[in-house]
């Protein structure tokens, strides 16, 4: 049985990216690890892939959405998946990982004769959902034009960043230090407003609709202003990890980061004080306490 | 003589703004420090104020276009020319002072039965030479009311954030943080991409066409990629001054910023290795060169 796609990991991500293939009238397998998760893709009219590695067998394409780097060797590499694929087979790895591992897993699927492209993601489930995600590609570019027409159905626009795949993972880690320091900031801006007497939607409202616009300003502002930190689209846990993978980064080509290295302690901070499965905004929660000790003073 | 409105202060964005004001039909006068500066309105066909204690005598509006705190109170508060104001004058203050003196500012205005307001801007020469500038304004609703003609004819909008003046202040302060941190936040993001092989602008431009668009991350990162750091825009010891300030106000409420703290040291890095006459977007220079010492490691 072959289909034109399947995707592995349907959290929140994946599941918005298979039921928008099968709206573009793909053919279009799903895997998850917990099998209770694929009944409303599998009612939309996906195909079942029962056994993790079997996902290269049931389609030319496999993309796979998982967590992070730890998911990615679990379930493709290590998993028997990669080892089981045929060759000409292709892998769109659409995983926030380390550029290292994307380095790695490049060559492990070089050895297999399976084409691999990295493909992380920006945008949350609802922007996944519109099939508005802004898409980083990078790989042999007769490998993504090959899958460019996927990647069409589900996205507002890619970006092809080069033809080793871990340049899209270093771009996108790149990205996310600006996405927690947006939050970060809008935090300080937000409490210093409050405690001068205006209040957080006011200020919110000025900054998004003139110096700082954009999506990250406007859901992170809109969450700190209402100072609503559940249900989270994403948690302190992750945001560290991803601004550690761009430190670690950083690190590899002795780079030191003075502001994302202060983020990933704030973030510490989140998880360390209850906040573990709120919304990173929940930085604004802190933020709004942090009172002058007198040592600081 | 008496015209609408007398411009105190044209540098660079005074003299966007009586030119503005005098391209709408206003009658204007001027006044700067350096006469030799206002050859060109005095072309234009603006009005000589000789004396700068007669600013407040020539019209009924004073718009006031200076540098800080200290400037507000040698030109305004403590020249004379506020104790020779006639009651029922209206002084505009478009600095970006402290909250605390726009506060004091409001008290001694009233004592003199002059009207202040507030109107702190964000953008620079460029975007006040095309009229774009978003003005925060608080002061009496009669006031604000009064002048709002003028501020039309000088901006893209007008952001009221209440009745006491100094609120317009700690709203101006809480933006520059923003501003700072994106400027500081883009270097990171280039320096970890340009490490791995990706080039400034590619980065630049996938960032601020999706996650962070707007005008500070399009012009400051246009600056980045370009590393183009002079003429300066605006420098980092005027960057610093305007972080030290929100630093200042949210101490005055007993709250700390660690990005702002962060940012402060990072500013008075550049004015200390050279960049101090340079735009605060060399904020990149030193980020790009950041290396992880031995110590750090």
């Amino acid at each position: 049985m072959v289909v034109d796609v399947t995707v592995v990991g349907t959290g929140g991500m994946g599941a918005a990216i298979a039921r928008n293939l099968i709206n573009a009238g793909y053919r279009v397998a799903v895997w998850n690890r917990d099998h209770a998760k694929l009944a409303s893709l599998l009612e939309a009219g996906a195909v079942d892939v029962v056994h993790a590695r079997e996902v290269f067998v049931s389609s030319p394409v496999v993309f796979s959405v998982l967590a992070d780097d730890q998911a990615v060797r679990e379930v493709i590499l290590d998993s028997g998946a990669l080892a089981a694929a045929p060759a000409g087979a292709v892998h769109v790895n659409f995983a926030t990982i380390s550029p290292a591992l994307a380095e790695e897993a490049a060559a492990r699927h070089a050895e297999k004769r399976v084409g691999y492209v990295a493909a992380p993601m920006f945008g949350g489930v609802p922007v996944a959902q519109a099939g508005n995600l802004n898409i980083v590609t990078a790989g042999e570019a007769e490998l993504v034009e090959r899958v460019q027409p996927l990647l069409d159905a589900i996205s507002a626009r890619t970006w092809p960043v080069g033809t080793e795949p871990q340049r899209a993972n270093v771009v996108k880690v790149a990205g996310q230090v600006l996405i927690a320091s947006a939050i970060q900031s809008m935090s300080e801006a937000v409490s210093i407003a409050e405690r001068g007497g205006i209040d957080a939607s006011t200020v919110v409202e000025l900054f998004t609709s003139t110096i700082t616009p954009g999506p990250v300003y406007k859901n992170y502002g809109g969450l700190i202003a209402a100072e609503k930190y559940t249900p989270a689209g994403f948690t302190p846990v992750l945001g560290r990890k991803d601004v550690d993978l761009a430190r670690a980064q950083a690190a590899s080509t002795a780079l030191r980061l003075p502001v994302a290295d202060l983020l990933s302690e704030l973030l510490t901070e989140a998880v360390d004080t209850g906040h573990e499965r709120d919304d990173w905004a929940s930085l604004a929660y802190l933020q709004r306490r942090r009172d002058l000790s007198e040592t600081d003073k």
